[in-house]
């Protein structure tokens, strides 16, 4: 690219590292980023160091948090006696939008992949294990439904069933407002062997 | 967004300001950028705020470039008696991979788009009439072929023929590998209009 610039093809570079960034669009946002003003390049760059200086895993359920505690697992208003499990923060995000949970959570970080090498080990699974020493009600495992997700959340029940807390999965079926003739086989399967008695 | 911590929050949003990033894109690089290696993420921001401060217009035929002229611009083998005439820095990057065009440019930095209030002063325009002073060939118009970029083509060229240098604008038509059934009617006229003997 020495048509560029060499700073301009190292930012293109650079940026179209980034996942869901092709080069096409990482050379968008480098001419983007040189027209903005350099206050707010600025503010953008230091904001990314920022972050990435300051945010680590809450101690409690290991969401990503620039405190001790998450705002979640600092909030005398939740239900600390539900926990639901999920793969990632965006997940918890996910759920945290419907405004209806009022448990807390414990990210894992991750899912049991094989196909990855990606063990139990490898992600905060004794972690949750460890929060089951004080008085839980119920574990609500919220991984994702795909084969890792599924794994994960049998893998999980095993563990955590013989020490007697109450574990559930979310259900899988058709999403509401999914038109059936654009649903996948496997989830119609799935809301058939799931469907509740009306 | 307070379930997650304000550096998160504060990221996101400053990535989904960019554009092509809405807030799903947002917080996914968010959280790619928080489990990236330190190192990497002040890499990135530092380049991003040199070529900000670095990168200004080549004085000559105004694309971007971290020096006074461009590696176009400063290429004597390039024949600088023939100018294209581009909207944006990107456009001339399209056609430089051809590895075809010898010629040099000119980076309009814009379009004439009475819609956006963008008029002939908005654009790099009386910087390529003043190029004409100098003994040139041809100015060959490759401005975009939307509305905003036929209407800067021929306003240009009715500026430039009083002058006496040869204008030719690039021909639209079908692209090539392009399907006739799938090309919007507007390109299949232009196609027609356009067509050469054979």
């Amino acid at each position: 690219m020495d048509y560029y610039s060499n700073q301009i093809s190292k930012l293109i570079e650079e940026l179209s590292r980034l996942p869901g960034i092709g080069s096409k669009s990482a050379s968008r946002l480098a001419f983007h980023l040189i027209h903005m003003k350099e206050e707010d390049v600025k503010r953008l760059a230091n904001t990314m160091i920022e972050a990435k200086e300051n945010v680590k895993y809450c101690k409690e359920c290991y969401t990503l948090t620039d405190q001790e505690l998450c705002p979640i697992c600092r909030n005398a208003a939740r239900d600390h006696k539900t926990i639901m499990v999920v793969e990632h923060t965006r997940d918890l995000a996910a759920y945290e939008k419907t405004d209806k949970y009022n448990g807390v959570y414990h990210v894992l970080h991750g899912a049991i992949s094989p196909m990855l090498g990606i063990g139990p080990e490898d992600i905060k699974l004794k972690e949750l294990i460890k929060r089951l020493e004080k008085d839980i009600d119920e574990v609500i495992i919220a991984t994702n439904s795909s084969l890792e997700g599924e794994t994960t959340a049998m893998y999980i029940s095993k563990l955590i069933k013989p020490i007697g807390v109450k574990v559930s999965r979310i259900a899988s079926g058709v999403p509401v407002g999914g038109d059936l003739e654009y649903i996948d086989e496997v989830t119609l399967l799935r809301a058939l062997e799931g469907r509740t008695t009306l």
